[in-house]
Order: C-alpha cells, then structure tokens, then sequence
C-alpha cells in the first residue's frame, strides 16, 4: 500500500483539519463527535444534514456551504457515520424549519440517520438515494445511492435557500433522485488504509461493471474494450432504466471514482453525450471530474438526471462550497 | 496498461471534443490546428496564451476563461504545442493590447513559443514560470515550470482584466513566479498513453522525491516513510529556497499528481500548514485538489507563493473558468 498517511487511525481526523483549514471561509469543523458546519449558518431555512463513509471526498463535506449542504458528518472510510454526529449537528444548526436529511442507500447509514431521526428533538424528513441502476429495482436491499447523490444536494440546497418548506423540500428531493441514474465500472479496485491492499484483484485485462463505491464487487468481471464500448454499455443501462423520451432535457455527469485522469474524464463525456445525442435526449447541463471518489480506485461512473425548468433554475442557482461553485 | 481509451493517437482530440462540450458557456475549441479560446474574447486587453504538452489537465485548458488564460495550446501527451498552434491562437485573439505567453520552462515549449513569438504580427512578451526547486538555481538548462504555473496564471490574468498593459503584466508574472516555489514526490510513477507502462519503477516501499511532471524521475529514489516527515522534507526545501520572513503572507497550495485522494492531499495540507506555523509564515490563501496533474501518478506537490497586498486581490478577482471559478 502507497499512501500519504501517518496512521489509517489518525488519517480521518488529519485531514478534516485539513480541510476545515484550507476552507475556514467556507466551514467550520466540530468535534467530540466530528461534523463540519457552513461558518455562517442560517437557522431560518430548512437544514440539509447529509453524510456517510468518508474516502468519497470530496462528497459530503465539500457540498457544505451557501446554497448546498448545511451539514456534513464523515464516519471512518467506508462506515456509516454514528447517530450523535447527525444529533449535534442538528443541534448546531438549531433549525426552526426542521432538517432535512440526505442519505444514500446502505444498511447502516439508514439505521444510524433513521435512530437519529427518531432521538431528534426538530421536526425532520429523510430522502433516500438510490440511483444506482447496477442494481435491479427489486434489488433485496434496494439500489445504492452514488454519484447522484450530489445532484440531489444541490438542487434541493438551492431549494431550501429560497425558503422552500421542508416537505416540499422533500418531494423535491424525492423526485430529483426518480430522475436520476447513475452506474459505474472499476479499471483497478482501490485500497482502503485500514485493509493495506484492494479489496478485489483485477487482470491486465479486466474491468469490474456495475461497481460501488466502497470497493465493493460489481454486476460482473468482464474484458476491458474500448472507450467507445465501455461507455456504450454504461449508457444503454441508463437508458433502459430511465427511459428518457426524445428532446428530454438532462445533467449529464462524468465522475472520476478517484485515480482516472481528467482527459481520460472528458474523452467519456464526449462518448457519452454521443450516445444521448444519436437518442435524441437534450444535454442542456454538466459536470465532468472526481466529485463522488472511492479512494484510489481507477474508474468512473456515468449519471443522467432527466430535468425540467425548476431543477435546471435550481441547478444554475449560486452555489458556494469547497468544490462546488459558482456565482459567489 | 488499464485506460479508457480508443487509441492513444485519438485521445487527445476526443477529450478536447468533450471537455469544449462539456464547458461551451466557458470556451470554444478550434482545430486544425488545436487550440482553446474563451467563448467571448476580449481583443481590448493584454491577452494571456498558454500551453503545453497535455496529460496535466486541468492545467492549461481549464484555466481558459474570464480572469485567467484568453487562449491554451494543447500539445500531445507530454509533447510541447507548435508554434503555429499559438499563432492561430493570437490571430484569433486579435489584441490590440498585445500577447502575454505563459510558458513553462522546459525546451520544447521554450523554442516553440519563442518561434511564435518571432513570427507574431502583435506585440508579446512571454513569462517563463519555473518554479520548481528540486533542481538546483544554476541547473543547466534551468529549473522546471510546474503547479506554480496556475498561481501566475491566475494573478496575471485578473490584472490583464483590469487593463494592465502588457509590459506591466510582463513584470508581475515575473514577479509572481521568484515569489513561488514548488517541489514534487510520487509514490508511483504515471503510465502514458503511447508508452503503455509506467516511465520508471519504485518499489513498494520506494518513493520518489522532487519528481517532474512528465514521469521523469526526481531528484533521488528514497524509502517511503510517514505523511510528517514526507511532508517535512518537501517543506524545508520550499523554506530554504524562498526563505520567507517570519509574518510573510502566502498562499499554501497542494496539488495532486493525479491518482492521490482527496482525504490524503487534506492530511498533506494540514501537515504543511503547521511546518509554516512554526516558522511564522502566515498562510492566508489557500487551494487544495488535482490542478497540475501527471496523468494516473500517484503523489503531490506543494507549491508556496509570498503574497503582497496587490497579489492577494488579483487572486482573489472574479474567475470564471472550467477548474477554478469563483465570484462568476
């Protein structure tokens, strides 16, 4: 294992206080638990709490700021955050609109938002993502939420910035993640510090489909081909699940899984825009670059939310945060 | 060698086609021959070009745009642009204030951009950026332009917006570039398309210190050891370069060589900041993520440059590009 690191204990906690440094305009770290806050937060909106394993960066903690996230709690990589981050940042926020939280699709970040949820002395609601299509709908523990995770934060960040409520910021939320589709492919799997190798060994020759982002396993382990046919099979994927109607307006985003070079990023893209072109579907907004990562893992993952007008004026609306922004 | 790839012949127009699409608000791309310019030139300021080989982006294209570059010459994978490259690029800029070419000190650029120069119909002056100080002062053929390209990219350019005149401009990038100093590892080396293996070898416990950013090797191949004393060494070697005065102001800047994570260049941040701490320097900027890459190398660099007053609000002017974008 090659990593900057002074022990995979301490990596979490270095580099939180890292990142609050290199942002303190932006944010405000917490501890005892750890959470990170805007440095000027609003307690008349609706507050968005979102959260998860950390090794993802720059989601959660990079979304936090004016017209995003209110909130972000990092567990330890690839774990669920605990209940009393979400509670004392909650109790931070001191909403007087209520919380609205952000969670994607697995087992323990459910459990530990929804105890949370329960303990909470603000009125809250819960969107949950899943717009992962690697997964069947029926899947038994339903799809994962990835890469749009961060569509959703951001449209509905925007929302509640405008004093949207919190159940309509909810339905928001709800209907952006049923607009979003998202699925990835692996090129090599990365090397969480706690594990000190990948999780999963590759051939010279192989790709792993329909990969997460936890180093988790894929749909299946196929032979590496060309650009054109990888991106093709991600694309068709997205197409059968959502199905989008001819002259549809989309976000078309290209995500780095954490080791892929940008120019290999933008060569995906324009495979992919190719696809939706020939489809007849209307790339009106997009977003290229490692925004949803998984460690080192070498890979991307392709994700198409179908928008209407409010979402695309929501998308477009000013966004201050570490890796997100514009118009501040 | 695992890439996304049609044919490393292609991947750079490819990706040029993606990136221009996928940015269009913010630039256009021009072909035959290959160069980027903003969507809306401005002929009546300085105009900033740069260039280079490509495999570092977002440097240079994604710096084209309001407040920083006017135009990017991408050259092939680690090949320097042609000078008719940067010619078609000032004819199309058509200044009437003159050309400011941002160049990067390495041989092939050197030539090619002083042969533009030569050849141009406008006024230009150019700013050699060689800010890395692995290699010695009195180095035969001069030290190496590396991440702290941007930082002059970004202070010029927001004072060419402000109707600096050229020879002026000239004058602050040379000044911006003797207050910057930056200096490289990698824990392994990066794999070029065309090459298809990496250019040279560590061993798993192996590193490389003061490494270029074209996958040449560094100043000595040395035992990895832990995130401090890593980040320690590549400090001092800034520290007695630029020898800042106790209460200096700088901007502290982490750059990922491309495959290192987020949560790893945070922890690099941190421990950086405090060495400056203890010397007294007073790190008031800062800017931390993948912005002067070697394609899939995994390792960063740290770049410092002393601020005044006037630098400080040039960086911190309104930018608008695909990779740095803020107060637009």
């Amino acid at each position: 294992m090659k990593k900057f690191l002074n022990s995979s204990d301490s990596l979490l906690e270095e580099s939180l206080r890292g990142f609050s440094l290199a942002h303190s305009d932006i944010v405000r770290l917490h501890d005892k638990p750890f959470f990170i806050t805007r440095s000027n937060i609003n307690p008349r909106k609706v507050n968005l709490i979102s959260g998860g394993g950390s090794g993802h960066e720059p989601l959660h903690s990079g979304f936090v700021g004016l017209g995003m996230l209110d909130a972000a709690c990092p567990g330890q990589i690839f774990t669920s955050p605990t209940p009393d981050q979400m509670i004392a940042a909650a109790n931070t926020l001191n909403s007087d609109q209520g919380i609205l939280f952000i969670v994607k699709n697995y087992a323990g970040d459910v459990m530990n938002f929804e105890i949370a949820a329960e303990m909470l002395d603000y009125p809250s609601e819960t969107v949950l993502i899943d717009d992962d299509v690697a997964l069947p709908k029926d899947h038994s523990t339903g799809r994962r939420g990835v890469a749009g995770t961060l569509i959703i934060e951001k449209i509905v960040g925007a929302a509640a910035e405008t004093g949207m409520n919190l159940s309509d910021c909810k339905l928001l939320g709800d209907r952006v993640n049923q607009m979003t589709a998202s699925i990835g492919v692996a090129l090599n799997c990365c090397t969480a510090p706690a594990l000190g190798e990948p999780t999963f060994q590759l051939a010279e020759d192989e790709m792993e489909m329909g990969v997460g982002i936890h180093g988790e396993r894929g749909q299946e382990t196929d032979k590496i081909t060309n650009a054109t046919e990888i991106v093709g099979r991600l694309c068709q994927k997205i197409q059968d699940d959502l199905q989008p109607q001819a002259g549809q307006q989309a976000l078309l985003h290209i995500n780095g899984l954490g080791a892929t070079p940008l120019i290999e990023l933008h060569l995906i893209y324009q495979l992919a825009a190719k696809f939706w072109e020939s489809i007849g579907l209307n790339i009106t907004r997009s977003l290229v670059g490692n925004y949803t990562t998984s460690l080192d893992m070498t890979g991307c993952s392709i994700t198409v939310t179908l928008m209407d007008e409010e979402m695309t004026k929501l998308w477009d609306a000013n966004v201050n945060t570490a890796n997100l922004r514009w118009g501040c």
